[in-house]
């Protein structure tokens, strides 16, 4: 797996463990809740970065296979998984590379869980910005999260990265019943930035929202977005829902936050509130109907190594990629505006 | 109101009356259920047509207002209205146009949807791709409408454009009720593309339901987006949400659609499936409390004219995103992958 | 013609005259060395600007044709001249306007130089750039401008925009020669932008002088361009060449300027010089080999307006993308790097 | 050096031996008129190609340095060299890496070469493209090379790569005597792209030739390009200049090409014919006044490797940076107008 990440500004001071670190949340194996694949996922800076510094041109880095088994892939040469890519690719392509998952699986996260570590920590230097991720639901365990409190250690106090541990411990539960069938589930990510200035985002086509739903509808199982809110919105009046300003500490503020930080597609210096669905992982290991590249209809029975729900690992990627489009509305924001909205840009 | 549109191929017949009849569907004045304010939007055409076919180059086209009242904005002009964009927009900007919402107004829409009319009827031409909108819920009326077999004609059959007339009329009654009292309701709308060819979207970070939900989330007052299962396929397990694939008619076909049209970013060639969450609209005649420009806490007690609920006049612009999507997306694939995958292309 | 500007920052001073008086010195029928085309080049402001300042938002700008003369080209709809974009359009797009030259006429870069104004503007009071063009050869007559001190005021001392004013009578005289026999002449303009801050560019491939290129090479009629030095400079040995570095008044400075003000892709913080080859006008009412849509050979003899020579208007043609792209490239720079190397900004 | 090449279509047969073949022309340590540092440049292939075809997805290619001697850049720590990059990529930046060139050094069109190799061989299939690049002069030894007939087997007789062998001789000479000096000669590199179809390059901005342009100007050490008739078509009139038009085998042709093959910004099937200048090597072995990073004053005197002329060695750099621009204009043009004007695309 490699990545290339242009653009970030130069003299961002980062090292390799701290972009390791991150890696190592995301990585397969931690716990007997993802799958057994054994990978270090060690990351090697090839470019970009100079004496523990950013140096402005593109960044380079690369993280090597160790426990790669295109063998245990030979089943699906000629045969489409359900709910995979394999087929989508193979029609758009006319060619597809059956040894793996390719840029479909969901190893390519790798890169943007990288390239978020630089995000992240240059969002915090200019203006404070912090974001944390947690899982929120898993099947149909729902926990109630507070967006504007929740910590990074809640989150990473349990194997299942939901801050309620009693129902951490139910979803752990849940997870292990659905790996025991060679079965999966899945859940709602729930994601907050906090601190972020007022002024990120572009009216009409790349309102902050729209960038955001893009780069989190481009995660890997990713069925839903919504922001503030959301789909439970439509159920309320416009009095309901509106958000009334007030001044606070000599800024303008709202009361509550049903925009979730998004007016107008410019953020309005409140938190920003997402709320992000994973669908049940596709590799399961029950006998499914399928067809192969000749047009043959057959049965598809797998055996292998896969996660049975992806939301605790997903927790670090949805931070990454939050943070990724937050910088890069920041750069865009200051491109244009200069510093004057980013006092400390 | 003026959209340039670039990218349109070239010979590609249309006409004023065609982007016409679509801005009707959009307009202000529509029913009792819109607001009354009166504007026939009319489309000029200004370059890229000739002849009745488009040129190649941009396609400039341009709608004067008629009843546009900026004296009843002055009330804004030192108030920020909440949950509008006056105070991102001069949060970022450090000034605003405050005689019209700008380009913050839901009168942006009429350039996607005039836009939006020449990417159907091309996408019609090329793979006789259908688009059908349609009001799914208002406030906490829900109907169920299959997205296979709805029809434009069945949308388009009452004020409020929900195909299930008893349901309708319901909902009508709701958005009248809001009216009546100043206030305003929010919804969902269903969206279906038919007969869309496998091979639309790019892997990574330009998958299709990223570019769809980039596009939806773009619209004003939209605050969730989802495809397929979406938030519902959480309460799932793996082997209830795969789609198995069969054999059908000669092509590789998915016995149901839980992934919603689109496996691994992109489309395997089923309808593709989303659903949109509308807040009530912010505009609302019900004292609200707010700030004004100098920092002061204000009530703010609005008069004028506003769509009680925008559902049904959202249905053509909804209509006109996802065909822009969809347009841009084929125009991709016809670069990389000339005319393999679209036959007709 | 209208004329698009995105990406302007906002509260930039500006008014209809500051363009206006720009478009006078591009605009047709300012002398006898020009068409005697008359067309007043009224620039309307449809959006952006408010109050006398932008908005951030994109300026759209309307220049209404009034001497149109749709019919004289009629000889042209069925026969394309020669080394003018009839064919090409023809070929690219399979249907073209024949009413005039469409966007293959010179006549868009009234978009250019409206946007130039604003461009030029704002990098003069960021960084206190100065943008100054010349004419510098007509046909073989060849002027030796110092672009360290020239000015504007010298530029549009005569009707040539050749500061060398014995020169400049010689080439009005050239001009007035071919204009007699329906004939035309090209020649050379020289652009310097004096007080560039160090840093703009991109390495690789968005390099500095590469940026400068394509803009100048985009222009209608341009066959080449270059940089400090150019093509003269292959002539030197490396030693010769080099430009040695000392500190002067505090700052780095190079001692002579082959670079000619970009070294390595990046402003060095010395002068740009450029110079820009324009071919003789492509119309002419010389009779013409040529061919007719159906395939025939024909011979062309045209009557009507034409530019004897571009140059003289061609100058604030140049300056504009010069002004447009280094606005860009300080944009870029600034959301990349902030204001460290771009103190006032 | 590592390279990402992303939009090359799938299926296009390639293998590591056609890129290595390229690379090989481009390599250091060829013959006595190039650096004698000895690189092999071996190219590995990371991702993107499987089984001898591309996939459709991003192709990742590494080659390693075998050769690096960072030490060699001690002395450049703290002093910049005159007409290189250290200056301008410090005031960017704030920081730059000293030990080697980095992005500066012409070392990275390795990329751009390898990446060549898949816009040629695409060309060629689709459309019978074939470009050749060629040395025209060398200091003030300037051949006359006829584009329509040069071939590559010509141009890779001899080490020069100037297909005129007596010439060739002579500028062999002339490099052996700058490098004797520790100096260094420029030249001029002519280059040629037949059988390119009409249609290519897009209106106004992105015009063929402006992407041609920039593409050469982007390459190391280039001060100026031009086409067809470039700056001496500035000395012709207009009737001498013009391209008449007749019928030839059925198709549309010029009589001659001082349009060097574009026609309002879009080819019209004629050869494409450039000319690029490209200054003596910065790099010199003569004692140079320039100041360190204290901002003293200082004079250099460097030992080492160099080209005392890069020409040779640029020749397969030019032609793949004319093919990467053509590729990426005909899939442009794929997208917009299909294969009508494309016909074996």
């Amino acid at each position: 797996m490699g990545v290339v990440i242009d653009g970030c500004p130069p003299q961002l001071e980062i090292n390799q463990q701290e972009i390791q670190a991150e890696l190592d949340r995301r990585r397969p194996g931690q716990s007997d809740l993802t799958t057994p694949r054994q990978e270090e996922d060690r990351v090697q800076i090839l470019s970009g970065i100079f004496e523990g510094q950013t140096l402005g041109t593109p960044i380079s880095l690369m993280v090597w296979n160790k426990d790669a088994k295109p063998e245990s892939y030979a089943p699906f040469r000629d045969t489409f998984r359900p709910s995979h890519a394999d087929y989508t690719y193979q029609a758009k392509y006319g060619i597809r590379n059956w040894m793996g998952g390719g840029r479909a699986s969901a190893r390519e996260t790798i890169g943007r869980v990288a390239a978020g570590v630089l995000a992240r920590k240059w969002l915090q230097q200019q203006c404070g910005v912090e974001i944390v991720a947690w899982v929120e639901s898993v099947h149909d365990l729902r926990a109630h999260i507070d967006p504007d409190t929740v910590t990074r250690q809640q989150v990473d106090s349990n194997l299942v990265r939901c801050p309620d541990l009693e129902l951490a411990e139910q979803m752990a539960e849940r997870i292990r019943w659905a790996k025991d069938q060679g079965d999966s589930v899945g859940g709602v990510i729930g994601v907050v930035a906090r601190a972020v200035p007022p002024g990120l985002g572009e009216p009409v086509f790349d309102k902050l929202e729209a960038e955001l739903a893009k780069g989190l509808m481009s995660l890997p199982a990713v069925k839903g977005v919504e922001i503030g809110s959301g789909f439970a919105g439509t159920l309320l009046t416009g009095s309901q829902h509106n958000d009334p300003f007030e001044m606070r500490e000599g800024r303008v503020r709202t009361l509550k936050n049903h925009s979730g930080g998004v007016q107008g597609g410019i953020s309005n210096g409140e938190n920003i509130v997402l709320r992000v669905a994973f669908k049940p992982t596709s590799t399961i290991f029950v006998a499914q109907q399928s067809v192969d590249s000749q047009g043959q209809n057959v049965v598809l029975e797998a055996q292998g190594r896969h996660d049975p729900c992806v939301l605790p690992r997903a927790v670090p990627i949805v931070e990454a990629m939050v943070a990724l489009v937050l910088m890069d509305q920041a750069l865009r924001q200051r491109a244009q505006n200069g510093t004057r909205t980013l006092p400390t840009m």
